[in-house]
């Protein structure tokens, strides 16, 4: 870069993508599943909320980087949508003001986006609720934003406590936001595919009434640890 | 007033309500259209929720100011409601208790109220949805109050960082509340309707895939700020 | 105890549950008439919240003590659940994870529990809310936990703010939850049923008209109180 | 007004400020007595904390609204300020950014304002703390501001959830910080001196071991109420 | 109890508190090393802070319980403090209030009492500091409270999480506060001077650059838990 | 990566520091003039406070990764510290225990770590303090940890909202901390410097009653902006 100071200001528009196949059929599994399948990282903090209960999607992030109060970075930001992106956008400070609302959900949706994940507040939840286009945010709030400074787009970003790297998996539903590296995606999706294999099979043992404890062969090591029954 | 000090325990009956028709017609603008044609103020910090999804609602404010965990005053603000009128609750200092509940919903509904403001919490919420009486609060809480402090009806009050007077309207949806000073309910109603008869236009712009950045002419500015594309 | 500082590690078998019928019929008058009941004690704090709206449960409570991150006791609680019981599960740090997914409930509710309370996160919430197998949390959260250290089963333990003993029975709403000691719960029954009893009577009045400030007499106390009614 | 709907960018020069006196006076009571002596009102929420202990002031409220994130405005009240002003900065929406550093508060000093009031975040506070200029504010934090967006100055403002109006008390101390309006500025200073009147007799009298029980004659409203002792 | 389902309006006289030797010497251990001697439990929230840095003390409980806003117990708690208590106060309900200030505090130093633990506000924290009397609590608030319903005293509490006996004993540091029950309180003790014992040892081994790795015995665990050194 | 899905349990010890110049005179411009070279980036959160006022310091960071409730990974994080470094710890999830007292510190001062960072509780704070070891963190708490699962050291992590590299300069004061990437760690530090030079100047002038809308020239585009005097 040739102005290292100045983080701020880059729209990168060529960013490399994770495997589409991968990125697409990441969210079968859901975030909890594939934050095991990872190793247990890559969550966004739990203050993120749907603003509809019930979507599940995954796609290619494309990132934002937003000023407090000022949201002009995202119609620069919806320029980059590609089919089968969802937009994730970070803040330099805590805010909760409503960012997007209907119209710019119009035009992401026009361009192929499938969701937006924002660190701060959405307005219009009823319409984008109806428009079906899903958000994951930290606010609903009613508060419009400014649009007189600039940001970046397509920079690594922070949110809600996850990196993200643009052209990663996100996968996103009423658990929680997960982030896939998009070097590990198909790895991940394959280790997260193995993972729910035998889950129909543990669910009807458990659903007979067998216990974890004898399932997954727990009363040894817990009396190893030291559990005591008592009467 | 003969007793300067005593700011509490008055019960103001003659209210000047903004005009009606602006009152009523600003519902169908919503928080946030509302909030942005007042030049962005206005509006309740957006801790406040709605106890259900998808109400939205203007009405005249009458005002209470409540001492935590003391519900009183809301029987004496029962009597001064007037049909199209939404009771804005503010309390003395923080307090999530339950201060609302389906009796006293049944006895607001039956007065004319649409709606219940309060910076506390309120309980009874299966049958308060149940009776699409629609509330917005702080919280939820089964925690009871008592009957034993006097406060105030239509005084100023400040209710979820926002000044309310007797009189205003107040504009409420999904998205947050908003509250519309008296005197220019009818300049901000018009104003608002301004805003939204072109947004049909816009809307359809960017659903053919039109971007904000030429829609709204903002190339060139987000230039002059010293955006750079990089590849 | 032979072990008097070790107070982890211990699951007790035998409890003596509440009154099955008062335990049972406790459910309908909901957590806000039940704690009115008790003399408005015994609420958990309303930060608990159900991840789907509508659920109205009680039931005799079986306790377990996690430490922040680790479920590895809620396979040992599952095997202590009786029918018509209710998992009261508290942490012994603040924790946000999300400790119980879909194979834990289908174990639980194979067991014949009615419903989990926790002082922390659930995930899974979609299929749980398909379940019908009501969840009142802290958080949602996709995190998962480990199973490395053994805490307690059926102890007292303090849930959200409030004690519960094992064998209490557990109230909970959409407007929170509320625990009732074992040795109380057939009068605490008796009392709600009372308070409901005219309930209907008072609804009636109100939807007609009635004011509160009549129907309870309250217009002479309010005078005394100094309460000024001024045009 | 000529445009009613725009609230914003207004400076209002002439402001009537409280009786100088009184204004001066209130500090020796401190928040909590003055709090008292108006009835239990005008205090602002807790969450305000000094930056460092042990200020205790008094001033005129010269008021400023800012929006989030734009600091422009801290330059425009500051020509307004007046030898024992205090300025109260309220923030359109939630914002923790530092507003305000040692820059400013040389500038502030130097106009004679005795103390900042802000719903927001402060920076270079171990200067601020050196430089004795005491802040009241709801966040420390290093991050800095635009000056791109006009505000208002000396308007009604809601700080940290009480409206100041320019021109009245202000008076902060470690407990937090109370309003009181310029018209009762000098009742509330004579009824804060009459409450502190006897405080020193009182706090001789438990001091020697006197209860509040006997010297507050409680004990037989206490026994009405229905307190019972039990050994 | 003849009215089981009052819990409230008890003020029990006669608590056996826990062996004095023991209650007065766990100060010196600490918060910490004394939850860690118990096993890891009995900890209040860490929400709970010292109004001032830098004092440590231990001493029985007294236990109170309160409603939102009111602050009348606390004259009756007064009459029931001995020499080496630390009274510990509850609320029903969420709450910030400034229960107590100088005046109580001058009561309950007179009667003998080390500290006050509180779920809720204090104010006068300035003076409170002077005096020395050591606060723990979840604010500072300069609003007061009103004396009109009753609570009980020497009643089981939950406090900040944590439950409380009359006559356990408390121990509060900068760290936090730890609540010993009554019957293992000298166990406590004495587990928590064993953990002392080698302390001294400890950490002049780690100030001569030893590794806790080493000290500890951790690297060969660590190897099999399966820990990998890259460069 | 071998294994690129198991992203924890990896220590790497060959760390790029950046300039040890730069890096130890970063301190003394302090995290709000640091991140205002850089842009208005590099900003942990400010819920991040120090456990005593008045450190100032700036060193290479050495990075943990941690699980909640469990500090083993502190021991070998401790064996990676070089003089100058600074430890910052994340943890995977939301946690307030207190993963580091005086032991620890004690280790780490001996390795020569400044400060450590910590998005989450610390406790023994009063010894810290006399050790003059200074932390800035989420929590203080008392409650200990286990040592039971594997994380990582001196990997990239997301600590307090900011992305931390190893090797990157962290810059901590009682305003936040500041995170500069090790790549413009001098740039930023002459870019800082540059700030400063000319700080003394502007102060002086306000001090002498110069106002900051003439030293900035800030009439002209408050005017254009519309602001607008009244009387």
């Amino acid at each position: 870069m040739s102005t290292p100071l100045n983080q701020l200001g880059i729209v990168k528009r060529n960013i490399v993508r994770a495997d589409r196949a991968a990125a697409d059929r990441l969210a079968q599994y859901g975030a909890a599943t594939v934050h095991e399948a990872m190793g247990r990282v890559g969550l966004m903090k739990p203050y993120l909320r749907p603003i509809y209960a019930g979507a599940q999607v995954s796609g290619t992030a494309v990132t934002v980087l937003l000023h407090p109060g000022d949201n002009w970075m995202m119609h620069v930001v919806a320029e980059q949508i590609q089919p089968g992106d969802i937009v994730v956008a970070a803040i330099t400070a805590e805010c909760t003001d409503g960012y997007f609302g209907d119209l710019l959900a119009t035009s992401f949706q026009a361009r192929g986006a499938r969701a937006l994940i924002i660190d701060a507040g959405v307005r219009d939840v009823k319409t984008l609720t109806e428009m079906k286009f899903p958000v994951w945010s930290k606010a609903i709030s009613a508060k419009g934003t400014i649009k007189a400074t600039i940001g970046s787009v397509n920079i690594p970003v922070v949110c809600a406590g996850a990196l993200v790297n643009p052209g990663d998996v996100v996968v996103a539903d009423d658990d929680g936001v997960t982030v896939v590296p998009a070097a590990i995606a198909v790895a991940v999706a394959d280790a997260a595919a193995a993972r729910e294999a035998n889950e129909g099979d543990k669910r009807a043992k458990l659903a007979s009434g067998v216990l974890g404890l004898d399932m997954y062969k727990m009363r040894e090591p817990l009396a190893a640890a030291g559990l005591k029954y008592v009467d």
